[in-house]
């Protein structure tokens, strides 16, 4: 059992106590908590490290959360702006690089509530389209912070979902040897990157670069915006703040106009295409090189901001489900704890599962990439299509499900749920946004689909997973190999995967007829009319047999540790099973499952409930999130939801000021005695 | 075709003119929208009532709503006061009524952003619980503003799920003749309730009674909170605000805390039971009869709060739909409307269809419990239990529905329904909050499920339709018929729905295996251990059925009218089967449709959206809402949303301030020039 040392809470007298319900829950433990997050944070020496970090961190005032839900959003944004400086300082100060999993690890323990977050951003684009030369140049201002970058996409009129639309343009001057930027229109203002509203010195402005009078498609071009004397904005900008937004409030996401703006010809990112300074233009990679930079951030953003918002929701939901109590099962019992009931295990476990789920494969994902990125920044873009692919669909998914779960967490706390100081109100709105942005999740999924339309030749290699795809033939023998296979082998279910999503891919080659299998089966989907809703069924179900292959391998990699493989096992169980109900329609109807089978999947479901039920705590023990992280008052570690939620509100402005209510003498008291006025 | 006159915009320059892209979707009416409003009114007269008093509020600049969204929880609260005191001067003025239709209809032109909320609640309990000498005393004193009022029974560590568990005690002391108010526990602190925080001067406590020495269960007790002379708490109570929130922030949303707070014995509600001056408790009604509060406010919030929250939603994102163009279908076309796409059309209208279906149900469950409220007053508690159980049932699914649909129509608008001038982030947090007050929905839709399993013998009067329910031979006789019926013919569709609750009220029954059919059908079911799921799917269904059944019934009074009837049709078979294929798995594995039916019902489903396309505008245009009501810078009636929110966002108080950005000096400029020192 892992010491909780580095967990302790915020020092109120009554959290020197834990409270016994939840206190219970962690004496009897079926594995080792501690060697599970080591296995998380991928190596002890990891958690080592994490902790050490966590402990720098909360151990400074500076980087205290714990008046943020009380304040303004300019408070907010003031308040990310001063620790992120902190933060460089100690950064320079403890010579933790700017990739180096010290500052990764700080962003975690403090949530993301910090400024210049786009600076990364600007980064990582930068070393995916900039020529080494630029590389060197720019990498070095940013990270002596000279200048401060943000990443210019999304404008008013086009999201990231449709590039080419984008309507910035960059027209190249040869008799000056410099692009002018220009904001054509209203709806070509950029719209909603971070740090532009008020902060950045610079943006990487992406627009459809045109030379020699031709069009050429969107390029990256590094145009200053503000004065690095005194940060009044240049000549030719407009810029300033989009206004109040539904979360993010420590982030000025801003717009910004370009009026014939001149930057010189070096100022355009040129790993992939150059102008040359005759106006002359050499493609260096693909048509979809300089979409790399898109890939990068979504295959980033799964690990690190994603996933452990719903995390996070689940430790809180299922810390505050075994303290609340609510009814009695029986009159002389007293009343039971909620996570006892069927209907709030059925609401959180799924949850839980996915965030094991999502974390193998978000894993898997990023080794699949670290693997391939240093080819295609060579110019070998054979492993960019299903990179592209991969990581589009996987981005839908996960934040898809990752919004719906962290919510169903939030609504399971009941009205507690709604109270800001509980936490979960911002991981949902924090989580929603990452449903769109870098791609709008129907686009990304559509994206995934026509990868799979498209693929002939299965790559043996890649963790794509489509292999299984080959041919109708091949799938055919798959498909038929199921219904005979036993509920209860839960290999057996996970491998229903490869038909369902099989299936899926072959309606959408066109093969769906020639497999017919007579009354029931692929062919009768024939009357289906309408592409768009066939390719996300495809895609969805594709994400489907990847995030279950990849859990089960994750499993199959735990042999030395078999209590640990048990209890995950279960996650991976209900996961599939979960994910098959879920779908149930489909099985059915496809004729992979039969009714008796899918009473029998939705029986294998409950009667994993109270085995997991065991578990629950621990499980989200392991995440190993501190309390001062956590920052909410259901949910910290020593389990006295009710005591800290009424702390806290004492907190509220209006009740520590010690005058009188305003809006008394205004409006209250007149009300109460205009009636006298009429006697 | 109705004028749009009262539905004129915020007087911008650019607003003169009609986006050509939202004005063309009005030139074709292929019914009178008019005609759907003042049927959606319920009469031409409450129209015009409507739209007079929509006109008085908005052309007060007291009630503009024009900077809430930049606006802290502070500024709003005392801005909904400043409101709620003007409107209460208003209706004074011009003669309004408490319960009249000036005052809901202002309102709705309000967006419920007013304070004192609560007092009307009050009041609904008042009158329902209270005797008729209380109802005179007290509901003067309301009406003339001499006490505001407010409902708590809420606590800490109880919601109003599980109202036995509330621990507030009211003990009777015969020697003096009082109730001794108090809260023995932290977890006993009212929680929640509005208007307590800052507010209200009398609150209704829910507390349990003790006298006598017995526990009585739950009473309702006025207990004065606040001085009438200077509004600071009364001896014994603390109270204050709970804190921020994920919205309502316009509400002071309170604790209170009773230290032996002493009221008179009068000051019991004592319509169904009364404490004599002794000290003998005497009941008048049943042991339910104090829930009848619950009844009343869930019945009325659904036409009120909870319904209009989804139809301004699909208002804002059908008209952005409209002028956002996105991709190009063909090279050579101009970008697409994103209206125009299967995704978007599949995102929006079974929403649209909700809202309408959602419509015709609340109004029928509002006639329903004005035919039988006063029956319930007077003693005769016969319908109590449908109504208990159909109120529950129905605000756990509209509720339900509507968050989910609220939420789906802001993430169809993309990055920009993220922000609060979209007016979406508004909607969704207030309608998620629906789900949480007046009952988690869970547990109602339990409540509702019991109801299905207690009753024996159908009622053939009552709209709780669960005649059909009577036995399991006309269930079985039900059942058969379904599957040779044609999918073509809605009316048949739309019955499917009656064996399908059937089957789940049956298998709540026990029922299941007598009634198997073999291979496939209700027998296969036995394997299901648990009963809680088992509840919930029933009652589910039995929402659907009654909602289908309501929306049909509604179609049917529309025989005059036949271009609105086949407008308002293709919204009932779209929700029909959109639901049906919701839960395809269920109607698979029941054998109520075949593959081939279900194929046959996703074809039907999809070849709708197209049709109902060409009506989208206009059936989100019936709804009626004004411009300033929308409060959205994306659903405007002229359509011209992109310069609306670019305008607004200038408003931004950052973008406003005259001085630099502060954090620069403090932090940002700092940061750039520390790497000088480092030279």
């Amino acid at each position: 059992m892992g010491s909780p040392v580095h967990r302790v809470s915020m020092g109120d007298t009554w959290s020197r106590q834990v409270n016994p319900d939840i206190e219970r829950e962690r004496c009897k433990q079926s594995f080792d908590v501690e060697r599970l997050t080591h296995i998380l944070d991928r190596g002890a020496q990891n958690t080592a490290l994490r902790r050490k970090i966590e402990s720098i961190i909360h151990s400074d005032p500076e980087f205290s959360l714990k008046d943020i839900y009380f304040m303004s959003q300019n408070e907010r944004y003031e308040n990310a702006i001063r620790k992120k400086v902190h933060l460089q300082m100690i950064a320079q100060h403890l010579g933790w690089s700017e990739e180096g999993p010290e500052l990764a690890y700080a962003n975690r323990a403090l949530g993301g509530d910090v400024g210049l977050n786009l600076h990364a951003v600007f980064l990582k684009a930068l070393r995916s389209l900039g020529s080494d030369e630029q590389i060197a140049k720019w990498g070095v201002l940013c990270k002596e912070y000279q200048i401060i970058a943000t990443y210019a996409q999304t404008e008013l009129g086009h999201g990231g979902t449709y590039l080419q639309g984008l309507e910035t343009e960059a027209t190249y001057d040869a008799a000056t040897r410099e692009f002018v930027m220009h904001s054509p229109t209203l709806t070509a203002t950029k719209w909603w990157p971070g740090d532009l509203g008020r902060t950045a010195t610079h943006a990487l402005v992406l627009a459809q670069l045109i030379c020699s009078g031709a069009r050429r498609g969107m390029h990256a071009f590094i145009v200053p915006i503000r004065s690095l004397q005194d940060h009044t904005p240049l000549p030719g900008i407009t810029v300033g703040d989009i206004g109040p937004k539904m979360g993010l409030e420590h982030t000025d996401n801003g717009f910004l106009q370009l009026d014939h703006v001149r930057v010189p010809r070096e100022n355009m990112l040129s790993r992939f295409a150059e102008v040359l300074p005759d106006g002359t233009y050499i493609m260096l990679g693909t048509a979809q090189s300089n979409y790399l930079s898109m890939v990068v951030m979504r295959v980033g953003m799964l690990l690190t901001i994603v996933l452990p918002l719903l995390q996070k929701a689940c430790v809180i939901a299922m810390r505050y489900s075994v303290i609340r109590r609510q009814s009695r099962l029986q009159p002389s019992d007293p009343e039971a704890k909620i996570l006892d009931y069927q209907t709030q295990q059925q609401k959180l476990f799924p949850q839980l599962a996915m965030a094991y789920a999502f974390h193998f494969q978000a894993v898997s994902l990023l080794e699949f990439f670290q693997g391939s990125y240093n080819a295609i920044l060579h110019g070998d873009f054979s492993l960019l299509p299903e990179l592209h692919a991969l990581s589009a669909g996987l981005k839908a998914m996960v934040s898809d499900s990752c919004t719906q779960g962290a919510e169903l967490c939030r609504r399971a706390c009941g009205g507690h749920g709604f109270s800001k100081l509980s936490g979960l109100p911002s991981l949902v709105t924090d989580v929603t946004a990452s449903c769109t942005y870098e791609g709008e999740n129907m686009v990304l999924y559509l994206q995934m689909a026509r990868f799979i339309t498209k693929r002939k030749a299965p790559n043996q290699v890649s963790p794509g997973a489509i292999n299984h795809l080959g041919s109708p033939q091949q799938c055919w023998v798959l498909i038929r190999i199921q219904p005979q296979a036993l509920m209860a082998e839960t290999q057996a279910l996970r491998q229903l995967f490869i038909p369902h999503s099989s299936a899926w891919a072959l309606r959408l080659r066109g093969h769906g007829p020639h497999v017919s299998r007579g009354k029931q089966g692929l062919g009768e989907r024939r009357h289906w009319p309408h592409p768009d809703l066939l390719l996300l069924c495809a895609a969805e179900a594709h994400c489907y047999y990847i995030i279950v292959k990849s859990f089960t391998h994750a499993l199959e990699e735990l042999e030395n540790e078999p209590a640990i493989q048990q209890a995950l096992k279960r996650l991976c169980d209900l996961y599939t099973l979960h994910s098959i109900l879920t779908n149930a329609g489909d099985f059915l109807h496809d004729g992979f499952l039969s009714g008796a089978q899918a009473d029998m999947a939705r029986t294998a479901y409950l009667d994993l409930l109270p085995l997991i039920r065991k578990d629950a705590i621990l499980l989200t023990d392991a995440f190993d999130f501190t309390d001062q992280c956590l920052n909410s008052a259901l949910g910290c570690y020593d389990g006295n939801a009710y005591e800290r939620l009424f702390e806290w509100s004492q907190r509220t402005p209006s009740n520590t000021q010690k005058q009188a209510n305003p809006a008394y003498e205004k409006y209250i008291r007149p009300l109460l005695q205009s009636w006298k006025a009429k006697l």
